[in-house]
């Protein structure tokens, strides 16, 4: 007999069906029992009689032979897609039993503890409420994806194992590289530039890692990045507007294919207003100082709190929940960051702000092989083993920029969540690689 | 004054236009200059007077305004999409001027010994031969993808720094992770397992690192593999056939989208029957006893030659440039490989060989908790460090297995090249991250 997924079993009232799946939940009410039943369509509640499905616990993978009916009126759960149906079960067979969960998935909320969340992370991910942030993130990538490849962009491969790093060496993972000393990439950035003198438009997804030894609730070693780079730009402006249309182009998609997750976490997807507000840093510092009177207006970037003031701003007096912060001091971006050439101390860079925290970066690039070198020399960037990195420049490269955000973060920030963490499948930091680097043998 | 594609400058004759792009060959004629510019979009000629045309050299980035103009009957190239046309140059702005090349990269074919190609990687990847390949290969992995959303599959993204390997550690690359001995994942064997537990159907696109102290042809130390698991299999044969399904949708794909590169590069798609061949290992050894009388049918594995040999044989006897061998000996699977219950001295476990070589490898796992931690003990495998593994089985985990394969290996056999590095952007090795190993100080 064939399997039928849950959402379909709706429409099948009447008909025998094979169910299979994972028991969510377990009622006995006297001499019958109901099982709420999960597979990946959804859920089914499957009620019966006797001491095999009583047996059952949360988890035991099951397969059950039985016959759709209408529920009873009063039985009628008209937020489920199977709502109105129940399956008399027939036949049960396990085909993997559980131990005893250590505690209860079948909740609603979902109200445990960070570690004890990924202690457990293979059980606790198949908690509905958890599988949605996956869910979400997966819509995200996608669309980031999808909205460069309608604009003409290649996908490519970025490598892990580099030979040394974009932005000077620190907080890099070393790795023993047959006896060589080799690095693990905290950025595509010099591939991508590379390859916009291949591809001119290029975007990749791929792992970066950054050995950062602070334990906060938005830092994580090992982040799946989204990287775009394009060249020909009209002038700089224009990476905004391409990172204006993925963000809006992903927000779209969230909201047209994640409002079962949305409802379920109790998110919204962040407004936008036509343009999002474009402001240099000077002028936001500004704004800030007339608004709070703190004096951060010679700051070389904005403080935390002054990040959340000036998406306040943005929200109450541009209706944007965005907002874009450009014009960085040179000192404190990298190297390869294009100065204004109207005024040098600062460079044609921008962050992207929204909910209070940075979503993206971004600047034009130096293209030209003889300012890129003198820069890197006077930040005192080594690119000894960055031949390729320089050849692309010897060899022309149009003018170019591309800009940068972390899957995990904007899933975070999207759906308002706590902690970086929740937004990682299997998060790394400084105290764990899945299991706690604490309880092993420091060997 | 907007810019103008090369591809959309044929449908414009007698107008004015601005292309942007490189100069890929310049031919002067007497007072006349020659040039072939190109973009992402493809190639144009542009001819013109002067000295400012006839000082352009190969990959200078310029900025051309000109008329489009018919050419000449006797200079019309049919094989060009813009062939029928040429711009005449009114005006040129060098955007980024290029070094002197060490060689011709204008040239038909591509004849550079391989450190060559390696050496000045980012100038030959421009060559449209180089470009072609990656342009397929982005096109295998994005079907990839498509393929399996198609069949419901969710993707994720799988760790790249793990605590111990899947494999029983062999060849992998170490980390060193705050003072912790940490490895870099040579596959996510382990985290595709485990979200069966919670998508059912799972892929990934990720990066694979395997520390081989080998250097052939076939081997790198960084891949883009391919990966998938699917649960509730009826019978290990599905895994098969949802791997067939992907392979057929690659070929159908990269025919219809990549058929410029195709022909540029020479190849050919390879040739599918309606059902790829199934040959269990000891069948396929008695056939090439048969064929060739050599020996080797109570080896635990196909010799190159044997390889070759069985695809020889599916060509001509079944019309299929793809077979599938299955049931390895158990000894010679991972040990977390499902036994044939019906001979536990073999596994259900397949490849696909094609063209002579291995292209995907796969099989049913084994989902029973004591089975698993059994197994892993008989072989040595030390799970110690691999809780959230051992974890998803705890708490029931449907019959399933998947398939892996590398993107840059499949590329290199659907492309008929002779070295997987040619189907790397950026190949690592023994000898070369980027830079050859040899040339550094050993730091």
């Amino acid at each position: 007999m064939d399997r039928t997924l849950a959402r379909e079993a709706a429409k099948l009232a009447g008909k025998k069906i094979l169910l299979q799946g994972w028991v969510n939940t377990k009622r006995d009410h006297g001499k019958i029992t109901f099982l709420d039943l999960y597979d990946r369509t959804g859920i089914i509640q499957v009620v019966g009689a006797g001491e095999e499905i009583r047996a059952l616990h949360p988890q035991d993978v099951v397969e059950i032979e039985g016959i759709v009916q209408p529920r009873p009126a009063s039985t009628i759960n008209e937020k489920l897609q199977t709502g109105k149906i129940e399956v008399k079960a027939e036949k049960i067979e396990v085909l993997s039993k559980a131990e005893e969960l250590p505690f209860d998935l079948g909740m609603q909320t979902l109200d445990l503890e960070l570690p004890t969340l990924l202690d457990y992370r293979s059980l606790t991910l198949r908690h509905p409420k958890v599988r949605a942030i996956f869910n979400v993130q997966e819509a995200i990538i996608d669309e980031f994806r999808e909205s460069l490849k309608r604009k003409e962009f290649t996908e490519f491969q970025s490598p892990v194992i580099i030979p040394q790093g974009a932005e000077g060496g620190a907080e890099m993972f070393e790795v023993n590289y047959f006896n060589h000393k080799a690095f693990l990439a905290q950025s595509p950035q010099f591939y991508k530039q590379i390859l916009v003198g291949v591809f001119e438009r290029v975007f990749a997804v791929n792992k970066t890692l950054r050995a950062e030894p602070s334990v906060t609730t938005r830092h994580l070693t090992e982040v799946t990045t989204l990287d775009a780079e394009l060249g020909f730009i009209e002038d700089w402006e224009e990476l905004m507007d391409v990172a204006e249309d993925v963000i809006r182009d992903i927000f779209i998609r969230v909201e047209k294919d994640c409002n079962v997750e949305l409802q379920l976490l109790d998110a919204s997807i962040p407004k936008l207003s036509e343009k999002i507000p474009r402001i240099k840093l000077r002028e936001a510092q500004g704004i800030i100082f007339k608004r709070t009177k703190r004096e951060n207006c010679n700051e070389p970037d904005l403080a935390p709190e002054d990040e959340r003031e000036i998406c306040k701003w943005s929200f109450e007096e541009k209706g944007s929940d965005l907002v874009f912060v450009t014009h960085y001091p040179t000192s404190k971006r990298p190297f390869y960051t294009m100065a204004d050439p109207k005024d040098p101390e600062y460079t044609l860079s921008f962050d992207l702000l929204g909910r209070g925290v940075e979503w993206l970066t971004g600047s034009q690039r130096i293209n030209n092989l003889k300012t890129l070198t003198q820069k890197a020399k006077e930040r005192g960037v080594d690119l000894e083993k960055s031949e390729l990195y320089l050849q692309a420049f010897k060899y022309g490269i149009p003018p170019e920029g591309g800009f940068s955000f972390g899957s995990e973060r904007i899933t975070m920030h999207i759906l308002g969540l706590k902690n970086v963490r929740e937004a990682s499948l299997f998060p790394r930091d400084m105290e764990r690689v899945d299991v706690r680097l604490s309880t092993l043998k420091n060997k």
